[in-house]
């Protein structure tokens, strides 16, 4: 693989935008209408036509454009086509993120397209279809919500934030137990509150654009949070593993947070670390 | 207090209208704005200049235009005004529900105008000024978001359900590891997934428009889901106590479901019964 230069690497960028956009119209026009639901590693864990059908229209518009780049997607993996994570310039992209909501007509559900090279995120782009929010950043330039930038919260106290987490699909009573264990502790720090959209990228973002000050969870996916991690970096924030350690795409777990005061507070206050098996090794 | 006729009945609603947009420019106008933060009944119970400005305005509004008329307000009942709920028409209010999410810019935020007469709720207005999203229902008339009627949705299983809860605001233990017990109890019928926006008449509102099946929680109070309760009955949903049994406006605990099947089924998963002293006694 030859080194990638700046000016490729925004090629990249402006056509993720225009891809995600694409993809958000299949999304929006099969919002309101029956899905096929299928399972897959749990009761919980659901996947649609949609999502399948959508990782298609990205993976083919990639791979016609970009015949040489790698592509790590949710249904993909799902289906077995595990590869591991390379310095290639690699796409990295959740069709749906939020399936259960999608399924649900809740309204937070996102195209997220994150693209790593030599393992560094190099941009992210998350779109909601339905609330037609467009998050976009690339490396050391900012980011941006519909083209006007964004910041994070200033807030340095934990115990003035509201925090994102999830319930995750696991309904294995030992991580259940685990999981509530440390929303309660979170909860008791005392935070303002918790809450959860059903989605890691759009809680990431609002993380991003300041109205919450940290999101943090166990479980979720490198396609999960690929697109909107960087999207929190850009917009002054920071990321971290579930104990305060160095950021791990592919650990399976992650505090999102406005700066890193919060963020250390948030990992004391996880009491149980849960692990997952890490993707993409 | 004369009887009230269907005619009178319909004056009021559609002055609730009115005066909750106006309401929700004062909102709208304040949100991204520095906001001067006191607290209540706990480090999480979270008041502004705001809150209280948006209820002067709603009360004295509503007071001059009906003056033989009760009125029960968040702000009037929290600084010690506090009546009996009686048979008189009734305005029962909270001008911005989810305040902690105002003072985030979370954009889960409402003004709450609901009406009881003879102590039936007659209509409910909640008006979400940062979504633009106006829920109206009359008794008997259907409800309505921005003028498009909406309904519940039809799923009967609470196992393929999507269901809305909040932490609250207390940070006693015992009430938090009860809500958590709740939590892991309904997670694991297994649900499809828990959510939470803030606002329990956003919430509520979520069920009217078939984006989740059911709400429920012990601790909000008669103005946090007087307006959205009727909005939830008239888009097809019902309202019960936190034990499945008939609902109570003051008794602080609301499940609002979509159909009495995932209601009950609902309370069978609330092993924690949470009481809180009764609003307006």
């Amino acid at each position: 693989m030859d080194i990638m230069t700046e000016s490729e690497i925004n090629e990249c960028f402006a056509f993720a935008s225009t891809i995600a956009k694409e993809a958000g119209k299949v999304i929006s026009s099969a919002f309101y209408k029956e899905k096929d639901i299928e399972t897959k590693a749990g009761v919980a864990d659901l996947v649609t036509k949609s999502d399948k059908e959508v990782e298609k229209l990205l993976f083919d518009s990639i791979r016609s454009k970009f015949p040489s780049h790698k592509l790590i997607g949710e249904e993909s993996v799902s289906a077995g086509d595990v590869s591991p994570h390379t310095n290639d310039p690699t796409w990295i992209i959740d069709p749906i993120d939020g399936t259960t909501n999608f399924v649900h007509r809740f309204p937070y559900v996102a195209v997220c397209i994150g693209f790593t090279y030599n393992k560094e995120i190099k941009f992210g782009v998350v779109y909601n279809p339905i609330l037609d929010e467009l998050y976009t950043a690339k490396r050391g330039t900012g980011a941006f919500l519909n083209g006007t930038r964004i910041h994070v919260s200033q807030e340095p106290d934990l115990r003035k934030c509201l925090v994102m987490t999830e319930c995750g699909s696991s309904r294995d009573d030992v991580v259940m137990a685990k999981l509530f264990e440390n929303m309660q502790s979170v909860l008791s720090t005392p935070v303002h509150t918790i809450h959860s959209l059903g989605s890691a990228a759009m809680n990431a973002c609002m993380v991003a654009k300041g109205a919450a000050e940290a999101y943090y969870e166990f479980g979720p996916h490198c396609w999960d949070f690929c697109a909107a991690g960087i999207i929190v970096e850009e917009a002054g924030g920071v990321l971290m593993n579930g104990d305060g350690g160095p950021f791990d795409l592919m650990a399976r777990q992650i505090i999102a947070a406005n700066n890193p005061e919060v963020g250390k507070s948030l990992a004391k206050r996880l009491v149980q670390q849960i692990s997952f098996p890490h993707d993409c090794q």
